[in-house]
């Protein structure tokens, strides 16, 4: 998908909402344990009840590769699933050498058809540029995280200089490719950050988890990290696929998901 | 696996050769694309005949995961087929935020039953514990790798201070675990790295990749890595394993391990 439809994909839903399809089977209602794939069945049910109202949807792989060889079945089937206009991610966080990370790219853009896939930066340079190469594909840059641990290292200060760490991440690897193939992950929960990010990529989208179960505030990641090609896709997960954990669990998702598409409308 | 029985395994055969088996289905000799699995088969073949100079299989997920549901198979049938006194690492390079890593964490060690995984650092305390929670169960981070990229940022230096931030990510994570389940990556192509990481890190076992098509030295790496209980696990992947493309495969394989195990010998 291109950056341009991805825009347009935006405007005419109002919403910049991607759900995270981080589909723990031990967490879905009971009653889908009689399905022969009862993740699959609740991944469907999620985007019936959402699509209308999500851009973009993110399974993470995790949550597929604790089922084996049957979870990476039911995450090709639930990326099959997802309408061809709404844009995809594999939330993977991969990199590796080269040309394993160019086996990583080929697995999820060749052997999956995703749009995009989260990368990993301390491998550097040659571990994230496979993921770069293929048209109409995105690698999605870890940056600042949303997690408590992302403190440990990417907010160190570099040299004899204020840079921080992500700081460098970013600069650095936004010579590698540009706005039309590359993405950043910025938590909602490191508003400073984000601010400091939108003015090095005033152009790259970014994908913003952490608004919801984690605690980031939707208002302040807009004025924070919004321009004018909206240039946020924020993610929420735990709060709208288990917003209900009984036999509802659809219709509470689409009410979720509603809410919060309405409130990025206002925006 | 515990360390002590690592470090008898490394005693009894006189080496600390890690086999990587990252078996690219487009590299393999042809006469087994015949067989119903042929990565399968070739690893099976590999094993076979590298056993006995080998103390670790580690395999690369990347080149599973090219394969779809099918590779996942793959690697859980390559997995049960290696002796059970080896000891095994899922290369997977994996991290997430803290319930997301505890699901990785889940199908290595519980879904399937390695002895360790490969972890990526750069998010912190919460992505890489999940990994270190399990009984004879290990997680090995990355410190200062082997490939181009790795420069890009592990060896900046930090704040007002000369300590590189692969120093700094070894001397924080050392405190989340201890030398009976954390290991760290260090380059061969890293000499300088590496002898300062076994100064910090007295006893914690090293593993070695880029000996060989890579180009480090394992002279060099044993000068500077090696500790009263070897403490290195030393890996060649493409060196050993496309050794030969012929029906002969597996003798070059062997042949290859053998050299370098009587090397260790040696040393």
């Amino acid at each position: 998908m291109t950056r341009q439809e991805l825009f347009e994909q935006i405007k005419k839903k109002e919403s910049f909402l991607c759900v995270g399809l981080d589909t723990d089977i031990d967490r879905i209602p009971k009653h889908l344990l009689s399905f022969e794939d009862p993740v699959f069945e609740f991944n469907k049910q999620i985007i019936d009840a959402t699509q209308s109202f999500a851009v973009a949807y993110k399974p993470n792989t995790a949550f597929y590769e604790a089922q084996g060889a049957k979870g990476w079945e039911t995450l090709q089937k639930t990326l099959a699933y997802i309408p061809k206009d709404i844009f995809t991610i594999a939330d993977a966080k991969r990199a590796d050498i080269g040309n394993t990370s160019a086996m990583y790219a080929r697995a999820f853009f060749k052997h999956m058809d995703f749009d995009s896939v989260t990368v990993a930066p301390y491998m550097g340079s040659d571990s994230v540029k496979p993921f770069l190469d293929f048209d109409q594909k995105w690698g999605i840059l870890l940056a600042a995280t949303s997690n408590p641990g992302g403190s440990d290292f990417q907010h160190l200060t570099l040299g004899h200089t204020d840079e921080k760490l992500f700081v460098r991440v970013i600069r650095t690897s936004a010579e590698w490719g540009n706005a039309d193939n590359m993405m950043y992950v910025v938590g909602a929960t490191r508003p400073e950050a984000l601010k400091d990010i939108r003015k090095i990529v005033p152009d790259h989208f970014l994908l913003i988890p952490g608004v919801g179960a984690q605690g980031g505030d939707l208002q302040q990641v807009c004025e924070n990290g919004m321009n004018d090609q909206c240039g946020l896709l924020v993610n929420s997960s735990r709060g709208i696929i288990y917003a209900d954990q009984s036999e509802k669990f659809s219709q509470a998702a689409s009410h979720v998901a509603r809410e919060i598409q309405y409130e990025m409308s206002l925006l």
